[in-house]
């Protein structure tokens, strides 16, 4: 049984508590977070107890924790948690600063504590099939790959203005799932971005509409489009041109109702951001982790994973400031 | 709070047990089962206790009773149920006898207690979509509805022979379905049935493969094609035509996953059966039972609609054996 | 090379004339038309002359009469052509009379010469895929069948009125589609049919919106839906299931782009009406029949066809008159 | 009436009989190729005469000429054809020489005579219908443009060899659908390509897999992805993210029947190849031409369009070889 601290209290915290009390061999024995009241709520709500994140470190009877806090305190947390001898799974990303990320990389290695990051999509039914399809040679070798990854709505200004841009906070998602898929990282990086949905997006420094194209080694090509919305719902999709064949994995929709009148034939929107979208991707994540755990097993997602993400965002943002392709091995 | 005793320990309890447990306004209190092996196990999991159907009903502490044992103990349980005061949700059919389940409405009546059927595709988010749409005029007035109902595989034979025949036992579900769409009961019912899935069950005097066609009074029409066999999985689909349009319900797919390659376009298969398919339904069902309690509302799915269904199913019987048409006042 | 002689020019008999003149192996040698000026307007349409239906039938020089003419003159002609030794493709239905189309049938027999009936759906290539696929038994035996039929809006009331009923000059094509597939004649026909879509249709003593049900003497069934008016356009499906899977041939759009907004997912609407959809079958049909011609192969659908399902459409307007099914070999 | 010379007699050529024979307003006067046996053979199959290209361009009775022959020759036969005071449709591309193509351009001008160049897709119908939904404003403002262009096989090593390389043999077509979708050109165009279809396509210089950036003045951007194989035929589909919306043009498919067995629910293949998939297309052109020349309006593609597209052309080759974006305005 993982008797689980869950450091932070917030929405995404909610989602992962319900994950962990919804799981057979995991319970969650606490919770903190920067403003306690907001721990104690979220205690509550879940038949937990809120208490410092410095005694869920400290106590000995736990031992997972998954950190759910603001992202400038990710690095901190996964070392003092792995110090502590807690087997962690930790949101993304790492963290906004490469350099920071390494360097909690480096620390968290000494400690010899594995630590997985929670890119959720990788446990999505669907791109766990099309990623099975692949891995069984239904498709031959892939070639392509296409990320289609669409936002309903831009978040606010505020929350822009601290989410380190859309390279890291938003598409670092699509770089993951780039490698995920292709199972290897690219050697170079050209990003064209630009702010045409929200010019205050652009007037605060960032872009909110982007297209990345990464080159691997072996001549294959990804591409990653964002932007920041999409009207009728959250866009998610893969694409995988393979030697024998097309992988695609499509939107869930609201619903299968289809109704055809004079105007055409219309069916349901797609499910509408990643709540509604990865809800079960959440749970399949904990699931992943908690068996990892029992079995002794690998974790499914590393904190080197999430640190090659964060350097390819790295790499996307200084290209899409350049106007020039960055290799990685630059960053 | 509702105190919920559930009456049955078999599968399909199961599913009622986790939604039960789930729904923060109603709990487990007490499990039993004609085999108190079974009651205790099913309890053991749930985190309730096994007593005797007995028991439960006299318990005043137990409001409400979920009713899903054996259906030739329907009919007794929900009298019992009511005559003590419980509010009742009892898995479909009624029973497979149309006079004991008249008689069991009419004993009901006079208690006065609310008693609501399972009829838990009325809660399947695709129906309901359709049906909210129907409701919304968005294509007019309802003239032609088609449903499709087949399962994956014929059940074995030693639950054929006990079942009430395809009618009563799978269609009947269909026959709520087109009361729930239709808002109306049919003046008649011509069944045409025949066994060419499993020569056994023909030899058994069932049909495995039926065409049902409903007549109304206004002159619109509805079929009902079953079959005990469609080896892609579950197919469960709804189509209604109206004056200005076409809702189509259409299956629910195991992923989103599509392949191209040279065989063709191939995306997922309907999911298997329908513990896949109707899970959140099973849930939704009992969060209406419990809103409709709360709130002294209707109950969404009455006693009165569990008795229609059956008379309709008792027409198509007696259609299918003598290939006339059944009017449904002279059932 | 057939010589044709064009019995007709009305809508139909262009599109004919359209075939006939873009096959390699066939010209319009003549046009009649019971109104002199159409059968000049045509011809001079296509580059051949305007003549009598008796001078073309006594042209030796002309071996092929395609019959596009008014359905009370089928019968007449196909004995005519066939007497004076052409070789006959005939627009359907053979006859409004069944016991009319009969001596036809028995009178051309004796001539010897072959005659081919219009049922132009055998061609649409998506029907013809689907019947190749369960020849080739990718779908294992048939077991039940659904044809969808809609017209896009009701015909005039004029045509109504001397249409031989929506059975006859609807419900017909169905009829064959349903002999093509199932490749055998059903054994009763039971038919639920209303005047829903506009009640000047019922007043007339028609139906315009009908459900067929085909019982097989294996057991397999079969059920047609026909619809008077379909908003969204000619809605034209077949669904057969067989004991290895089903096949769906679907409507075709009218293209392929595809909106996603805050409504919906919204496609094209099926094309419009016959003219559309079938535009290739008809010329599918011509080649079919000439090739038959110049190979000295049997014609893909015989009198015999024709006359089978005026047969099962005469059953239909019994049934949906008195309610009870009808044997085929009663009519 | 529109007397035409076709210049050029191979596969292509023939299409282009087809749509001028089939046209009620124009008709095949001559037909001239390299190889006369060639020409011969062709104009005995749509009815015409082999004459030489001279003599085709020196005979005033023919207005139009449609040049189909060698992309080395098309500058010069345009240069020709419009010195001799014909209207000219030319195929694509221009030149494999943009140096060329800018002096052919301007000899052409001084002849004030009209020339279309054969960007035969901007005609099909779903690629039309989606310009036209986004000029009628339905998905608001256009933001991001992905074009999916694959082919169902390479070409022979020796046709790769004097192609002048993907991007101006295949993705020229892309080029100009982006032209016409965003109805300007882009500012910069940044290609990442590489061989791994097939290491001789590489061996030779060329390219098999590319993804093109192009970025443009007010911020959007568009992406075109290219493979020489796509084992399940030819994969033709364009999708724009707009601010109220998105428009697919998806594949056309062989046929519209599904089935669904054990191994899910499969479809046809897109159409083969481009004669499949734009046949229509090229009808569509000629008609388009036919009415631009006899109203006297513009013609819907100009020389100015085949220039622009192979200046993109040119500059994603400079940009793959070089790794750098290239700017249109520096090429």
């Amino acid at each position: 049984m993982l008797n689980v601290g869950l450091i932070g209290a917030g929405r995404i915290a909610g989602v992962h508590a319900t994950a962990i009390t919804g799981h057979p061999d995991s319970q969650l024995a606490a919770v903190s977070d920067f403003i306690p009241e907001n721990a104690e709520k979220l205690a509550a709500q879940y038949g937990s107890v809120a208490r410092s994140t410095q005694d869920i470190l400290a106590d000995p009877a736990i031992n997972a924790v998954l950190i759910a806090s603001s992202t400038d305190t990710h690095s901190e947390f996964m070392e003092a948690a792995t110090a502590a001898g807690k087997v962690v799974l930790c949101e993304k990303p790492v963290d906004l600063s490469l350099e920071r990320a390494r360097a909690c990389q480096a620390t968290v290695a000494k400690t010899g504590q594995p630590v997985m990051i929670g890119f959720n999509r990788r446990f999505d039914p669907n791109f766990g099939a099309l990623k099975a399809a692949l891995d069984a040679g239904e498709i031959g070798k892939a070639e392509l790959l296409s990320i289609t990854s669409f936002d309903p709505a831009p978040p606010p200004l505020a929350y822009v203005k601290v989410s380190g841009g859309l390279y890291r906070d938003m598409m670092i998602h699509d770089f993951d799932m780039a490698n995920f898929i292709m199972g290897d990282l690219p050697v170079s990086v050209f990003a064209a971005g630009s702010s045409i949905v929200d010019p205050e997006i652009g007037a605060a420094g960032d872009v909110d509409t982007a297209v990345v194209t990464l080159t691997y080694a072996d001549g294959r090509v990804a591409v990653i489009k964002n932007s920041r919305r999409a009207v009728y719902g959250y866009d998610q999709r893969v694409e995988l041109l393979g030697s024998d064949g097309l992988l695609q994995a499509q939107n869930m929709l609201e619903n299968t109702v289809v109704k055809s009148n004079t105007h055409g034939v219309t069916g349901a929107k797609p499910t509408y951001f990643f709540l509604e979208r990865y809800m079960p991707a959440y749970a399949a994540e904990w699931a992943a982790f908690v068996n990892a755990v029992k079995t002794g097993g690998d974790l499914p997602v590393t904190l080197a994973d999430g640190v090659a993400a964060l350097t390819m965002a790295e790499a996307a943002t200084r290209s899409s400031q350049t106007g020039a392709p960055v290799r990685l091995d630059a960053v």
